[in-house]
């Protein structure tokens, strides 16, 4: 079991309410602050179960918690991560979940004390919904998925420890990369399927055809719908990687441009057969817990 | 309420299953003939309540049937509608469900007689799943979900209210335009959305990263799961529209592989809050039944 006594949630919309929410329901004891720019957020937060107590300023808000969860958007980080600084460092353990790593940790690194920089340990728990705000919290939103951790050689073994712990008792399965590696892969299994997403929605929406479209297309599109402000800062913050991955995207759909155009049936039948069996294999290792 | 006493269902899987299915949940009483060419197809139809009777040759499958659903893939429509060009026409309606309606169409012009082919409406119900056969099929598959209807001038009145009578006996909400826009429009909001989908499969599957990947790319990815038979001959019988359709859909992509490059933050999020907006004005017509 997670072994902190008193956590803090600086962000207490729909990961971080989840996160209070999650380990109420799998039977945690410990004490959970909260701390957001926004009164009325904390207050229904409260009120929802999401957490305990509701900090008023910056300073009581992390003090007596082993850990401090940066729940905000990305863009909140900075501010955030220069006030955890200039604090009396009491050994705490800090983590986040935000979307893109090497900025973050980068931030973390030029900002923080070099022995708080090593209690530092980023997280992305691969969990969300295209609704936001503690009233979209669920204590299972994390259950079952992947939880992706970059910790580096200096990180310290207990703040990693402890971070895992706590998406362990969420339900999670950890997986630990470096964050380069985090940044390229998420590019391409989430970044890059929102920017395809948003943009199939626009041509349907400014050429016409919605009238006409069903399930096969709400489910496609459905990341269309997350948050523009989240959304913004996670382009913003791994440019690079997602100009890559959508570049060998556009190699590709060209490549099916062209298999299309030849009219050949039988490559038409392997193409669609083999994207199949993929998304089919994937999903029998998820079930199973190949991911482990 | 529907007004035929016999219909026959050639090719009861998915969609034939479930046309079975919804027609008796909502209390219709006449009797369903169904045919197909895997006899254990349609043991397993019968089986669930899908059709009451099982014919064991083309004559006998239509005999007495007021109206005749093709339900296979298209690519067995070239032999189904010759075989009814070969038989006795006795004033029955013929529909079909496939995903493509100019090549269909085309295809029962050239091999009706004049007076048959009056009496043959071309159907898409946008309805479907990433599952297929009998096993399948359930009651309320096309409940709430647009049908698209594709008459031209010369189809008989009669013909098409009982086709939509069909339709909207299963709790569709019926557009009628012409084959054409038709095609034109379902390459945009389907097709394309179809090729994007498993190319994005691809990409995850053979670059790597898809251990990581969840819930958001489950549900961009859910089309590709589609049975590449069925999808072999959609691309085949729509290949211009897809192809102009996947065109406007790249120049927009690079479009925003400029924005993206560009590192203009407030563009970057008009992109985002746009594609956004337009789903959540679009899911809200769809609600309020706003497509009638």
């Amino acid at each position: 079991m997670f072994a902190a006594q008193q956590i803090t949630i600086l962000g207490t919309g729909l990961l971080g309410g989840s996160i209070g929410l999650g380990l109420r329901a799998r039977g945690w004891k410990g004490r959970i602050v909260g701390f957001s720019r926004r009164h009325t957020t904390l207050q229904t937060a409260q009120q929802l179960g999401c957490i305990d107590h509701i900090a008023l300023d910056f300073p009581h808000a992390i003090r007596d918690s082993q850990l401090v969860i940066l729940a905000t958007p990305i863009s909140a980080f900075e501010s955030l991560i220069s006030q955890l600084a200039q604090q009396h460092d009491g050994n705490r353990v800090i983590t986040d979940v935000g979307s893109t790593k090497q900025y973050v940790i980068e931030l973390a690194r030029r900002s923080f004390p070099p022995a708080m920089f090593r209690r530092f340990v980023g997280s992305h728990p691969m969990a969300g919904a295209e609704t936001n705000g503690p009233q979209a919290a669920r204590a299972e939103l994390f259950a079952n998925k992947p939880c992706l951790l970059t910790p580096d050689s200096d990180t310290n073994p207990h703040a990693v420890e402890l971070v895992q712990s706590l998406w362990r008792t969420l339900g999670m399965r950890i997986q630990v990369l470096t964050a380069e590696e985090h940044d390229r892969i998420v590019a391409r299994i989430s970044h890059l399927p929102h920017a395809v997403a948003a943009t199939l929605m626009q041509l349907a929406a400014e050429e016409g055809g919605l009238n006409a479209a069903s399930t096969g297309f709400k489910d496609t599109t459905r990341v269309a719908g997350g948050e523009p402000q989240v959304w913004t800062d996670i382009f913003s913050t791994n440019r690079q990687a997602v100009l890559a991955s959508l570049d060998a995207y556009l190699i590709r759909l060209q490549n099916f441009r062209q298999l299309l155009e030849s009219g050949n049936r039988a490559q038409l039948h392997d193409f669609l057969l083999r994207s199949r069996q993929q998304r089919e294999n994937w999903l029998k290792g998820q079930w199973t817990g190949g991911d482990e």
